[in-house]
This record gives structure tokens, C-alpha cells and sequence, in this order.
């Protein structure tokens, strides 16, 4: 168990290196969980961080090197030699030595590039062709590969020889001559079996696996429901040529929740942490949906417009626009929220839209209800306003809410039909859409209940 | 690789059921992903469901039935013998024993202590009592534990013969007399290491760890930055427990994430799928956060009959409210969603708040004038309203945006320095605060520029 606390480790190392003391922070850097490495030298200064790094001991610093961010991993790029980039590609995992490649301005790269030997260049200029986000800009080469022919001791002893090189060896994969992917072992089953034991005869052949064009989505959601830590990923051919770790398949699941987040906001997805963003970015991110959007509110002012003789001979009902909007743009995100998220975990699909609206239908009569009534018995009883005007507030919150919550549950559902993201048929969306159904509604029932 | 597609093994699954053909249906049940067995099954009715579970072999069927639905679950316990039940319980892990427990009926469970024997029964109990969401309720306890006095070969010897009833066996955890955790080997260094080298020597003490009552939200938060395969949980004095393995914790992140997205909705969070609730449920998560918003939104509604007479000499500027209610709130939740996620994956602490709000007000400066120049100008020159009631309007929609980034920015970050959960303080909650801001602006300014 660890003597001192993560954060009494990251001080005493930052104030050995105010007294100069690089031997002792070799000695602590090296025992620390790599992530930390990565973290506490990443809050060194330009100078100090290189040779912080420069120490740590050529096996650990590819592994530091690729929990750093990729600012910082340019830096270290731009400042180590060639012999030494070399080393770090050789030592980082393809998926690892791709981030980084990605995130480099171009003439690092071809620095990068022209440091690593011939087949190594030509690989990841094969890796850094695969669409963003696709299966095979996410998977790494470095898995385990068995021969069906081979005895379980022929494998382990496969295994024992190339662990250190290997990013899992928990999962093996079984090809054939023109390296199909025939099936699967886990390291558990090569443990447990007879050492006599034939592949064939372990292996299971029903392998879960992916192609290097699917969406990281989806391969994100076959490793969440098969609970797997690692996913094989074939070519057209059907040959193996990857594997995608369950450590990236978090880390997908938490960008795409993101996304989802941020796009539920009528934003564009963020690139990268939000302290880390500058407000121009930030900015440039926000405009074009509020741009969007203040326009369609046009429409809701184009309604009050044309009402708005109506208004001024009782101006009191627009007191209750803003309620009315709202609550309606409330109910509508609930529902959108709730479908958004249920397709997003593939839970709803397009198939099931009639048994969603008939459900949503329900809810909105259920909580509409209760809520008009409410209304009506506080505005006509406690601020003592007109049993007509309240009666007329009250019945177009409860139209506003029944329409909020189908429109905001079959707005994603058409959009994930016409394959957009349902993700942008969220709150600011609904709401606009929302806010003009219900005040139509609103001044219709005021033509008809107070004969305005 | 399999020769069917998933859907035509279900397809054919269930065509042979018909003619019932068991000895096929078994026959293919068998060599299917327990995952989609557990589907497939789920899909039979009553009885058979039953069948076709009970002609699952019993090392399968404790996996398979890992992966039903609680409800299944429940009717397949309600339907099996003692000693049916006796078997089940031996075979599940404890944590899929105890998420079982925790959903069915109190007599069920009665039932079912009621078929293990005493030291399983006491364990259960002590599991069952774990905070919901905590360590300890997520945690199993089949995991491989250490000496350190150990050798290689002999740990190896060790593992080989537990295996199959380990739901990891890729970390092992090093305990010294006391059950106290001291540190951890993985399978892969046991695997290279020379079969005499002691544990002591391999084992690194610098353990990533929890304790039972950590929440299940910090859990995923260590294994993510971490990128483990399995948590270590310890008990007050340091004795270990048990482990969470990333499958468990790939759920919570999903689960904690779907929890964020109803909260930034105004929902209670949903104790199960969208299809599976019923529309009562649903209203009952709804409806808390629709009254308190809708009471809420009286406030801006008050603002509106305090200026009356204003709407009522100028009724124009009645129809930009909705406008500038909208825009407003967009603003604000856009804000308010970057910090809630930044703080949710811990890259935004309450210390940043200033270096936050500095940022907020200059991306709301970047966002607000060219979205108040643009609003002018289409109000002026397209619409052709007069330039002072333009000016009104666009220069309450540049205050309304930067209050808006302000506002949408500290409430969340207030909310978790006074503990409260930051999703809360998500779109409806802002927008409902910022229209009161923004009207109270429009008002002032609208006294000034155009003299009502």
C-alpha cells in the first residue's frame, strides 16, 4: 500500500525539483502509477517537464508519454532527437503512436515519420488513412495471434515470449493461413487447459468482432453488451488486423456522452477540455445554433404580433407567455431527453415510435392534468384573476404540455429515421418549436373564451 | 467465425421452439454469447422461457441468467426448485447474486437465503446492507488473492486451480496475514516472470484502491483515469473485500451518465429502460420539477404585470420576449452543460471558478455582440422597426447573453461547493432565473431609451 498520498507524492516531487535533487525524482517517478508520471510532469515547467521525462527509464517513458496531453507530447516531440523519437515509436502502441500523430503539426509528423524504419511508416500511414471515429482509427496492432494447429503450451509459451510487447494478452486470437479470424481464447481457458490441449479445441469460434469502417458508436456499444475488454477488428476480408481495448472503449463512451451533452445544448462538440479551450473556440462552438435559433423565435413573435391588438386590450395575458413557453419547452426536452438517450444506448428504435407516442400521450395527459388544475386554482382563487383568463391559462398549459411531450419524444426519432443525430432534436430545438404551437393554442382559446 | 448471423440464430432459435425441436435448440443455445442467450431466451414465453433455461448446461446457466432482466430473473426463481436455486447460487458471482437480490420480491428473497447455507447467507446480508450506489454494493468477491511469500510458480499453481470460479483472474491482489491489502501482480507479469521469483519482487505496492463506502461515482472516475480491468475495494482497516471489475463499472458510467442527462432535464432519475416504465412512473419523475418551475416562472410573470402599462403604450415590444427569453436560456445551459460535464469528469474543480467566470464573460462578449449587431440590423433595416426600439432590443439581448454565460457558469459550481448535485442546476433551472434577469433588463432599458 502506498506510504504517502497521491498529492504528498506530486509536492515532495515538484519541491525536489525547486532544490534540484533528479535522483530522488527518478527514484519517485519510477514507483508512481504512470498516469500520475504523466500528470505531475505535465505540471513542470517547459525545461523541467523534458528532463523529467529525458529520466524516467526507457520502458516507462513511452507509457508516461502517452497518458500526457497532446500539447505536451508535441513539446517533448519538437525537443528529443531522432534517435530518441525513434525509440519512443517503437515502444508506444500503434493506437497510442496514432493519437499522437494526429493532434502533431504536419512537420513533426514527417519528422516522426521519417525517424521510424520503412514498414512501420507505411503502417501508420495505413492507420492515419481510416475515417475519425471508425474502428480502425481506434485499434492498436499489438494483440495476441494463435495458430489452431498449436497445443495450449505452444501458445502460452507464444504468449510468454511477446507479453512485454503486447497491449493485452487477456484475450487471443486464433487465424488461419490467409489470417481469417477464426476464433478466440481467453488467456483464462490456456490456463486452466491440459498443455496438450489443441486450439481447435478451446477456441471459440462464435467471435464478437467489428470492420475497421464501423463507427466507434457502435463498437463502443458491442463491448458494453458483451462485456468484453477487447474487440477484434477485420478488413473487407474478413483478416484480422486489430484489436480495440476496453481502456479506449471508456473513453469512447465518455466522448460520445459528451457530445451528446453538448450537442443536447445546441452546441457543436467540443474538441478538447473545456479549461483548455479558449473563449474564441468556445465561442465559435455556441454562435451558429443561437444564430439559428434567435431566428426561429421569430416565428413566436410573429404569432404575438399578429395577436397583438389582443394584448393590448388585456395585456395581463402576457404575464403567462413566459410560464406557458416554459413549461412547454420543459416538457418537450423531458421527452426528447428520454428518447434521445433510450436510442442512444439502443434501447428505442425507429420501429417502436407508435408504442413511444402512445406512452408519451399518456404522460402528457398525466402530468398536464395536475399541472392545469393547479394553475387554475392558483390564479383564480389566490391571485384572485378572472375564472375565464385563468380558465384560459390553464387549458393551454394543458394542450401545450400533451403537444410538448409528442413533439419532443417524435422529433428524435424522425431525425434518427432521416439519419441525423436525434442529439440536435433536444431542448433549444423543441423548445422554439414548442413555444409556437403553444401560444397559437394561447390566443386561440382567448379569442374563444373572452370573445377578444 | 460464426456461420450464422445473430439474427438468424435467433430467428431459428425460435422457429424450433415452435416445432419444438428442444435437443436443436439446446444444441445451439450452448454455443451462442451468453449475452444472447439471455436475449433470446428473454424473448420465449412463460414456460418456454423456463425450458429453454433449464435445458441450459449449469455451468452456462449461472452466466446466462447474469445477463437477464430482473423481472425474468424473479419469474425464473419464482419457478425453480430449492435445489435448483441452491445451484444457481453457488454458480452466480456474488455481485450478480446481489443485484438479483436487490430486485426481487421480499418473499423471493426469503426464499432464496433460505436455500444457501449459513456463510452465504451471512455474506449476503452484509452485501445487502451496503449503501445503494456505494463500492460495497458493486463489488463481488471472487477474486485471486496472494502471499507474498509466494513464488511465481506458485501463485501460477494457485490461480490454474481456482480459476474458473474467479470472475478475474487478470489482477491479482497480494494480502500479507491480516487480510490487509499490500499489493498487486498482474496476470501477464506472473506469466513472464521466472517461475521462483517471489511475489514480494513482482508485486507493485503502489495500489489504486477504494474503500466499500466510496461512491460508485468515484469508482468509475479511479478505473477510467486509471485504465484498470479491476478496483481493489477494502474495508475501514484496510482488509480487502473484494473487486469491481470494468464491466460493472462501464455500466455505472453509462447509468451515471443517463442520471445526468434526465437531472439537466428536469427529471427524477429512472430506475429502468424508457419501454419498461410505465407512464405513471414517468409522470411521477416528471411532474416534481414542472410545478417548481412552473411556480418559478410567476416571478417573470410578475416583472411582465409591473410593467404593464409599458406593453400596453408599445405592445411591439411584447413579441421579442420570446426571443430574448429563448436566447437567453440557450446561452445559459450552454454554460451551465460545459461546466456540469467538466465537473462530472472531474477536469473542472470549484477552485477554477474564477478562471471559469473570466472565461464565460469573454465568450459570452465573443458571442453577444455580433449576435446583438446582427439582431439589430434585421430588426432596423429588414424589418423596418424603429432604431430605438431596435436598440432596446438588441442591447437587452447582449446584457441577457453575457448574465446568461454568468449565470449559466456559477450556479452549478456553487451548487457543488454546498454538496447539491450540479445537474441540477441545468437548463430548466437557469432558464427560468435568466428570464427574470433578462425582463428586468428589457424593462430598464426600454424606460430609458424610449421614455415610457
Amino acid at each position: 500500500m502506498s506510504v504517502m498520498t497521491r498529492e504528498e507524492q506530486f509536492e515532495s516531487i515538484l519541491s525536489l525539483i525547486e532544490e534540484n535533487k533528479w535522483a530522488q525524482v527518478q527514484r519517485i517517478l519510477c514507483v508512481m502509477n504512470p498516469v500520475d508520471t504523466a500528470e505531475v510532469i505535465g505540471e513542470m515547467e517547459g525545461d523541467k517537464m523534458l528532463l523529467a521525462f529525458r529520466i524516467l527509464p526507457k520502458d516507462l517513458s513511452a507509457d508516461v508519454f502517452s497518458y500526457m496531453d497532446p500539447d505536451q507530447q508535441a513539446q517533448i516531440v519538437q525537443s528529443i532527437s531522432n534517435s530518441e523519437i525513434r525509440l519512443l515509436m517503437d515502444e508506444l502502441y500503434m493506437d497510442d503512436a496514432i493519437d499522437m500523430l494526429e493532434e502533431l503539426p504536419s512537420n513533426v509528423v514527417t519528422r516522426v515519420l521519417a525517424s521510424t524504419d520503412e514498414q512501420t511508416r507505411q503502417r501508420i500511414n495505413q492507420f492515419l488513412n481510416y475515417p475519425e471515429n471508425s474502428a480502425g482509427s481506434l485499434m492498436t496492432i499489438e494483440y495476441v495471434e494463435l495458430k489452431r494447429s498449436w497445443t495450449a503450451a505452444e501458445a502460452m509459451e507464444s504468449i510468454r515470449r511477446t507479453a512485454p510487447d503486447k497491449e493485452t494478452i487477456y484475450s487471443c486470437y486464433v487465424v488461419d493461413s490467409t489470417r481469417k479470424l477464426v476464433g478466440i481464447v481467453a488467456l483464462r481457458q490456456l490456463i486452466i487447459a491440459e498443455p496438450d490441449t489443441k486450439i481447435e479445441e478451446l477456441m471459440n469460434d462464435q467471435v464478437i468482432y467489428c470492420t475497421t469502417t464501423d463507427d466507434q458508436e457502435q463498437v463502443a456499444e458491442m463491448v458494453r453488451h458483451y462485456d468484453l475488454i477487447a474487440l477484434p477488428v477485420v478488413d473487407r476480408e474478413n483478416r484480422l488486423v486489430g484489436i480495440i481495448t476496453i481502456d479506449d472503449v471508456v473513453d469512447v463512451i465518455t466522448e460520445e456522452n459528451t457530445e451528446d451533452f453538448e450537442k443536447m445544448a445546441g452546441m457543436l462538440p467540443s474538441e478538447d477540455e473545456y479549461l483548455r479551450t479558449s473563449p474564441l473556440a468556445l465561442a465559435r462552438n455556441r454562435l451558429p445554433w443561437l444564430l439559428v435559433l434567435m431566428f426561429s423565435a421569430g416565428f413566436t413573435g410573429a404569432i404575438i404580433t399578429k395577436f397583438q391588438d389582443m394584448l393590448q386590450t388585456m395585456v395581463i395575458l402576457s404575464s403567462f407567455i413566459p410560464m406557458l413557453m416554459n413549461t412547454g419547452g420543459n416538457c418537450g426536452s423531458q421527452a426528447s431527453t428520454m428518447i434521445i438517450r433510450g436510442m442512444a444506448l439502443g434501447q428505442i428504435e425507429f420501429k417502436d415510435i407508435w408504442r413511444v407516442q402512445w406512452k408519451e400521450l399518456r404522460v402528457g395527459l398525466l402530468v398536464a392534468v395536475p399541472l392545469g388544475l393547479i394553475n387554475f386554482l392558483h390564479l383564480a382563487y389566490l391571485k384572485h384573476i378572472g375564472v375565464f383568463v385563468s380558465a384560459t391559462v390553464a387549458l393551454t398549459l394543458v394542450c401545450t404540455v400533451v403537444v410538448a411531450k409528442l413533439i419532443g419524444c417524435t422529433l428524435p426519432m424522425l431525425a434518427q429515421k432521416f439519419r441525423l443525430d436525434p442529439a440536435i432534436m433536444a431542448s433549444p430545438m423543441i423548445t422554439t418549436i414548442v413555444d409556437t404551437c403553444s401560444l397559437a393554442v394561447y390566443f386561440t382559446l382567448a379569442r374563444m373564451l373572452l370573445g377578444l
